[in-house]
């Protein structure tokens, strides 16, 4: 097996960064029902307080983690063979589906018999599979047959983040406003059913995903956030784009878009998904506009319809697809300032106004449907009309697409097709909010995720930020999904450290919005880390953030190692302070005195400001 | 006269990178009622539009300005001297203060006999200002008498920011949503002296700090952002404190806080003030515990009140004083996660405990008013109880403590001394409105200055990030002036990266809060950038945005310079589609015609479509 270096380094190895594990983290699985159902997470181990904060051990925190079997030391890795297939025995198990002897698109089949390309395939070609006749495999229709799949029961456990054994202090959050949603305290996998069943979240989970770790998408449910990768580079390593899904998971990626172009799309494509434990999702029509040279007007529904086929037989889990851009909508966009921004959104719109027709996506929409429901892909119903400024949020033309996206869901629910619906874009502050509602009412709770939104245009090179903020509010409001935004947006194409500084502003935003929402258990990782630097636990500190490597790398820049311990600093002031030394004096006073805490506290200021003054009236305690 | 080199370096010169002009950009000045009131804005000149897009000239736009005058080419700057003193004669027409013959406070007298301090000095130092007997020199007193100061008529020409010729394509703007605010379309410096008048608004104005170029503070006016300079190291050159303020205005910080310990703390901030065309804010304990070398329940009233006359008559604009640290409040922080994360807040609760008595601040506030109206330095009511976590958000200490802060509002109103309100913290996005209704209604509508809020405890190394979202939040909700965090917000110290990239993070929240707000004018800004990006003026959209450097090297690390004009990225798509070819082609259509552009769009669908295909059917245009 000769390995061509123009496509695959020799050894197909990972970068050891992409890999490494968190500190003091490890790998941990909780098992369901059944032993095949083994869901990870990760276990962040935290040191003693100190005996000047009253010397307790502190439980480890587990945390919902994406990153795969990557950080599993105990995982054996090769990217040309793929992940363990830990889904296929319940795919079979249902026996609704039939493995068919190869790709049965037009293009799949040239691809896989174009002996050329057997070097980019090694270990990787597995025969896809598709509904038997007359069946639907989609997560949605088992569970409006009251059916609840291993998928549900693997999400209901990874859902709820293993709250137990922590204390009272951890557990202890703030109610959150989340604007009529209904988040159990307890996720069970009958309520994961019946959120699916009733359409309000979506589990992108295609029959020929097996890697698949399960996850979900709704409102009802954390929220999530998407990262891209993909370019349209005319040769890109293939491991490369293995590398940069593998590096988007670490931080947090909860699904991942690849939006590649150019040549060996379908092999890269293979690559990403048998290597990936999140959903991938694409844009077909990228692959179809390839197809015909990038001549927008020369698409037609078969070439489109070829293309679904084809990566649906790989086992793309969601696709975008822009039928809400419609004939009638195109010229709202004219007084527009931005225009359409989307790709995806222009080329429909480029061959509508060239064939003076309806768009062939709307037109053939339950021709899509039905090859959805062969193989449990879901929807992702583009918003081609979506703002690309300030000035044009929320304008007829995006609106009119929202409607229409409204109407295809319900088309789509006929068909038990699980869908979501994208949003936008660029929209202030104020408006937001009539983006959430109008989408709750027009499109009957189907998840909803967007770009951002951006809140103002006026910070390219920091778009991460100025979208952070929108996403952070739109999540509390009830979106389901963020996909990210880079600092390189409308500049560039981004690189390993944007795509994380991308992951890490969108995972702030998501768990804002948890937190805005009263997320059951959301708040525990605020607690304990909270906990941690207040007793000056540096280490634990670091490790119970969303970036451990970052915040130690700050903080040792100005801090010698062995000060580090002795030095408290915030930019406006410090945290000498240590009342959690007078609470422990107060409460230990109160014991010792057999009375209430309030009574001690009252009691005790008096004989305490003496008693305070005698020990040398320290209360900057060294830790 | 001989530079030490350990306090200054030898040429006292500014790093060119600091001062240097922006791209495209020159200072103008626009001049009020008479000849020394001239307002500084940076004017951006644009390309003209492409003939592809319909060939028009823009005209330049106009940009509020902090970076005083170092980015004015045709200033003469020697910090050894210090700034013209562009309101000296303002003052001095008042007369109603007198010269002192050298500084008051003991310890100002001190420093300046000193000789070894002589070479720190060069020619900056002043002889302080002060009312005469009996008299009150502060902007409210001004404003209640119906006084229209010359500060008053500054501040209006600045805040309308030149909107005059300008199209309405780039003064459209969303009406926005303020929540009760009352925001003019034209500043008039009548409205400014009302707000200044009925305390909704301050101008932070000492009398000796007569180098400033004034600007207001109020939920009526453009939000304003403050960023921190200043270090614990025991030596640190004088010329790098005064760099850090000139780096923190040119990115957009519209007052600094002056923070430093340590020794030549007065020489220092002598020089920073002198230096200053933005307010100076400090928080006059940590001086005062200085002189105490440390220990809290070592000070006493007439330290801190000899204090604060040292730095009034030096010019600080204002003064962070946490008087709402109450003695039977700090019982109420026991049952914390972080205790009190505030140095001053600390500081006090310590000297309350050591002496079981009511905070000395509180006790002599009266005392205080009275200097502070002597000089016209501004409260800033510190939030010294304020809620370092999210566990401990919107607690009983906190709000106790912002009542109180109410009740010494309206006793400093009573001295005419302008005050503005500090507010949290940490607190999750669905209690951000709570603080805000809270000071509103307890405050009378002082203006309210907040720290972030952070928005969730889990990110060290990113919490400019997870506080930008609050501080955009609070700032559309209401809060007048938001204070920076940087990246290594509880981590370190934060270097110059770190300061730019804090303060382009807070531009960016004030102003999606001036958006959120529809304040007249904010969205051209918005406007022009997008019509720049949609039209691929790429050098424009930089120019426009709050970072043109950081936009342009992000463009050409992966666009070659060539290539750059017909590339068109985003990191999700590609803003190809050119509709505003397509509006040229139907408004083009309908002048031709005589019938209106709806008409044309309607009727020009079809003939569209068969001149389209004829046309080569290529929306995809090259700029």
């Amino acid at each position: 097996m000769n390995a061509n270096p123009k496509f695959l380094n020799a050894t197909a190895e990972l970068d050891p960064e992409a890999v490494k594990t968190f500190p003091k983290s490890r790998k941990v699985y909780v098992t369901g029902s059944r032993p095949d159902i083994r869901v990870p997470f990760r276990e962040v181990s935290l040191s003693d307080t100190p005996s000047a904060f009253g010397a307790e051990k502190n439980p480890p925190v587990v945390i919902y983690d994406t990153s795969g079997p990557y950080t599993d030391p105990a995982a054996e890795i090769d990217i040309r063979s793929g992940l363990p297939e830990l889904r296929a025995k319940w795919i079979e198990e249902r026996n609704d589906t039939e493995r068919l002897s190869g790709p049965t698109s037009t293009y799949g089949h040239q691809r896989k018999t174009d002996p050329e390309l057997a070097e980019l395939r090694f270990n990787l070609m597995r025969s896809p599979r598709r509904a038997k006749a007359g069946q639907n495999v989609t997560q949605m229709h088992y569970a409006r047959q009251g059916i609840i799949t291993p998928e549900m029961e693997y999400i209901a456990i990874r859902e709820n983040q293993r709250r137990e054994g922590l204390s009272e202090l951890l557990l202890k959050q703030h109610p959150g406003q989340n604007f009529g949603a209904a988040i159990p305290a307890v996720i069970t996998p009958e309520f994961v059913r019946d959120e699916v069943a009733r359409g309000r979240a979506i589990i992108p989970a295609n029959i020929n995903h097996t890697e698949l770790e399960p996850m979900i998408i709704g409102r009802n449910f954390l929220v999530k956030i998407n990262a891209n990768i993909g370019n349209s580079a005319i040769t890109s390593g293939i491991a490369e784009e293995v590398e940069k899904m593998v590096w988007s998971i670490r931080w947090g990626g909860d699904t991942v878009m690849d939006l590649s172009t150019g040549k060996n799309i379908h092999e890269t494509r293979e690559w990403i998904i048998r290597n990936s434990p999140v959903p991938i999702g694409t844009v077909p029509i990228y692959q179809a506009l390839e197809k015909v040279d990038g001549k927008a007007e020369e698409l037609t529904w078969e070439i489109f319809r070829d293309t679904l086929i084809e990566q649906a037989e790989q086992g793309v889990d969601y696709f975008t697809i822009h039928a809400g851009v419609r004939l009638p909508y195109i010229p709202m966009t004219a007084k527009r300032m931005t225009g359409i921004v989307s790709r995806g959104g222009s080329i429909m719109a480029k061959w509508c106004l060239a064939h003076h027709k309806e768009s062939f996506l709307y037109e053939h929409f339950e021709d899509i449907c039905e090859i959805m429901k062969a193989y449990d892909v879901s929807f992702s119903l583009g918003d081609g009309l979506r703002p690309g400024s300030i000035y044009d949020a929320n304008d007829e033309a995006q609106f009119a697409e929202l409607i229409t996206l409204g109407e295809l869901t319900k088309i789509a629910w006929k068909h038990d097709v699980q869908t979501m619906i994208e949003g936008p874009g660029h929209v202030p502050m104020h408006m937001i909010k009539e983006n959430m509602d109008m989408q709750l009412k027009h499109c009957d709770e189907a998840p909803f995720y967007t770009l951002g939104p951006l809140t103002t245009d006026i910070a390219p090179g920091y778009d991460h930020i100025t979208s952070g903020i929108g996403a952070a509010m739109i999540g509390w409001y009830g979106c389901a999904m963020l996909c990210y935004v880079t600092p390189k947006e409308h500049l560039g194409l981004p690189d390993k450290e944007d795509v994380r500084e991308g992951i890490i502003t969108y995972k702030i935003a998501a768990h804002a919005a948890d937190l805005g929402k009263g997320h059951p258990g959301a708040q525990i990782r605020d607690n304990a880390l909270s906990k941690a630097r207040f007793e000056f636990r540096w280490e634990d500190q670091f490790n119970l953030g969303l970036d451990p490597e970052k915040a130690k790398e700050f903080h040792d820049e100005t801090l010698p190692q062995e000060g580090a311990k002795q030095a408290h600093f915030c930019s406006m002031c410090g945290p000498h302070f240590c009342s959690m030394k007078i609470t422990q004096d107060v409460r230990d006073y109160a014991a010792s005195q057999g009375i209430s805490e309030q009574e001690a506290l009252n009691k005790g200021m008096q004989e305490k400001a003496v008693e305070f003054v005698k020990k040398g009236a320290e209360v900057y305690q060294k830790a």
